[in-house]
C-alpha cells in the first residue's frame, strides 16, 4: 500500500449556479465518506479559516490515487498539491 | 483538545561535531515517541525524499504545543510549520 | 482559550451587483461587531493601502474559530490565513 | 500615535557562543519588558512551533518604530517585517 | 508627519466599459494631481514597462493614509503594497 | 512498482575538503550507476547549466525510495523535491 | 537532436462549452500519440492529483521544440515550463 | 543610449473576439518589426514552450522605454519585467 | 539623466571583525553623503525595522549607476535590487 | 546551433582567500572573452546593481552549454538559471 498526504484548496467560482454547486457540494461529501468507509481517505481535516483540507490517503498506487482524486467531484474546482509519505524511523507503530 | 498540523524540515550544520549530532538525533528519536506513547503526537511521517517529516500534534493548546516543539532537542535545527487544524464537515469520525 | 492570528484579504469580484455588495459588506461589519462585543474578536486593523485586514480572535478552539469566520458574510471573497498564538515567555501579562 | 505590526523571527548562529547568546536573551527580554511597561509595545505573542514572534507596536512614528526595534539586543540575529496599521471602520473601540 | 512608500500595480478589468474606465483614469490623474499639490504625495513615478507606479505620500498618520488611497478612483483596481520609512542615518537632509 | 521523479539540487559547502568531496563523488557516481543497473533508476539528466539533476526512479514504494536517496553519499548536500508519478491516459506504452 | 523536461499544467476555463472541450481534450490525445509515435515526446507522466503532466521531448532543436508546443489543441489553456537537460556525467546509457 | 532587457509573457483573455485578438496580433508584429528596423529593439527571442519573449531594448531612456513599450498593441495583455543593464567588464566590445 | 530606484538589504556577516565592520560602515556613510551632494542620490530612506534603505538615484546612465553601487563599501554585503524610473504623466512636476 | 539564455549570479563566501579570489575572477574574465572571440557567447550584460550578469550563449546543444558553464571558474560560486530560446515570429533577421 501507498501513503499519501494532499491538500486540497477549494475555489468554487462566485458566478456558478448555487443548485449546480449545491450539488457537487453534496455528491463530494457522499464520495468522500464512501471512500473513508473504505478506508481509502484514513484523514481529512479541515485547515482553520480555510476552505481547505488536509487528507491522508491510503491506495495501492498513484494510479489509484489519482483516479480517486480526479473523480472527485470538486475536483475541477480544487488545487491539490500531494507529497509521498514513507515511514519514519521514530514512528512507534512503524514495523 | 487542539488538533495541528506540523511539517519539520531538519537542517544540521555539516560541521556540527558527528558525536554530538549522534546525541542529539538520539535524544530526538527517544523525546518523540515518549510523546507518541503519550498520545501527543498520534502521526509522524517522513517525506519521501527529505529530511523532513509531516506530523500530526494532539495537546492541550497552542501553549502546550510550543513548550513540546522547542524542547526536542533538533529544534535549533528545524524549520517548523505549524497549522492549526478543524474538524472536517465530511469526516465520518467526527461528531 | 485559544488565541489565534488571522490576515483577512478581501477580494469581491468587480461584476458583483452593487446592492448585493453593500448588503455584504453591512451585515459583515455588524456580524464582525457582535463577535468583538463577545469578546471572540479582541482586536482588528486595517493593514494601510490594502483591502485587508489583521485580527486577534480568542476563541474555545479551531473549531469554533472555523465556524466563526466561515460564517462571515465575506468568507467566500476572502483569502484567509490563519496562525496559532502562543504566549511569549516575555510577555509581561503573561502568567 | 502610530500603531505597527510585526512579525520577528529570530535566528542566532549555532556556532555563537552560548553565554554570549544568554546575554543577549536576557538582555532582550529585559529590553522587551520595560518597552511594554511603557506602553510602547502593548501586545507581543510567540508563534506556535517557531523561534518567531507577532508584536503590536504603540508608537510616536517610524522614526521612534525604527530606533527602538534596531536597540533590540537580538536585532541583529533577527528579520524582522514591519506593517503600518490603521484603524479599522468595524472595530467597535474605534472613533 | 508620516512618510510611506506604496507600490501600486493596476489592474484593470479587459471587459470594463471603455468610458466608464476613461472617466476613472481621468478622476484618478485629477485627485492624485489635487494631493500632490497639498504636498501629500511629494513623489510617484512610473516603474518602466509596467502600468505601476512607485510612489512617496507624506502625511499625519497611517489612519490618513489609508482614507486617501482607498479613496482613489482606481482603488478597486489596484494591488497596493505600503512601506512605513524613517529617517536614514546617513541622509543629509535629516536632522 | 511505484514510479517518482525527483530534482535534486546539489549545495557541496565551499569548504569541504577536496579529497572528502571528491570521495563522496565517486561514491555518488557508483552508487547511481548500480541503481540504474538494477533498474531502479531508469533516467537521470543533467539540468543544463546547474549542478542539477532530474531523474526517474522506479521502486516498490515511498519506504524503499526514501532508504534509496537518503543512502547516496551526497544526501547531506542535497535539495530533494519528489513528485509522484500515475500513467498518463494518452501515454501510448500505458496499458 | 535536443531533449527537453517539460512541466505542463492544464487550466481550462470552467465555462468552456463542454462540446469545444470534449473536442480538444480529444484532438489533443491524438496529436500527443501521434509525437509519441514519431518519437518526438517519449515519455509522458501524469502528477498524481494534479490536471498536469511531465513530459520529455525529443526534437532537433527549440525552434521545433515550440512550434510542437504550440500546435498542441490544449496550448491555450496550459502554463508550460520547458527546462533543457544535457547528459548526465553518471548516466549508464551514457556514450 | 540606453539597454533594457524585457520578458513578455502574453495573457490574452480566452473570450477575446478571434478578429479584434488576430487584429491585435498583427499590429503587434508590424510595431515590432517597425522598431527593430529603427534599431530600438535589437533583439526578440521566443522562450521555448511559453507563449512569451526576451527581449533586448536600445533606447535614449526609460521615458522612451516606456513610451514603446505602453504602445504596443498587446500592452494591456502583458505581463512585462524590465531590467536595466549596464557593461559588463568581461564584454570584449565594450569600451 | 536617468532614474532609478533601488533596494538595498544589508546582510554583513556576523563574524566580521568589528573593527573592520566600523570602517565600512564609516566609509559608507560618507560615501553616499558625498554622493546626497553631488545630487546622484536625491533620496534615501530607511526601512522601518530593517537594515535596509530604499533609494532614488540621479545618474547619466546604468553603467554609472552601477559603477557608483558596486562602488559602495557595503556593496559585498548587500542585496540590491534596481528598478528604472519612467516619468508618470500624472506627476505635476513633469513636462 | 541552440540558443539559451542564461541569468549568473555570483556569491563568492566573504572569507574566501583574497588572492584565490582575484586569481578566480581573472581566469573567468579570459575564459569569458575566449569564448566571446570563438562566437559561443554573443552577449554578456551586467545586470545593473547586482554582482550578476545576463547572458545569450550560442552554443552546438545543451551539453556543450553544460560543459562550458561547468568549466567557469566561477561556476561554484555562481547561481545560473537557463532558458532554452526559439526564433521569434517577429524576428526581421528570423528566417
Amino acid at each position: 500500500m501507498a501513503l499519501f498526504h494532499a491538500r486540497m484548496d477549494v475555489r468554487i467560482p462566485h458566478d456558478l449556479d448555487p443548485d449546480v454547486r449545491a450539488d457537487i457540494v453534496a455528491r463530494e461529501k457522499a464520495y468522500s465518506q464512501e471512500l473513508q468507509r473504505a478506508g481509502k481517505w484514513p484523514h481529512i481535516w479541515r485547515i482553520a479559516g480555510e476552505y481547505s483540507n488536509i487528507s491522508i490517503l491510503d491506495v495501492a498506487d498513484a494510479d489509484e490515487l489519482h483516479t480517486m482524486l480526479s473523480a472527485l467531484p470538486l475536483f475541477p474546482y480544487m488545487e491539490i498539491k500531494v507529497t509521498a509519505l514513507a515511514t519514519h524511523p521514530s514512528d512507534i507503530n512503524a514495523g
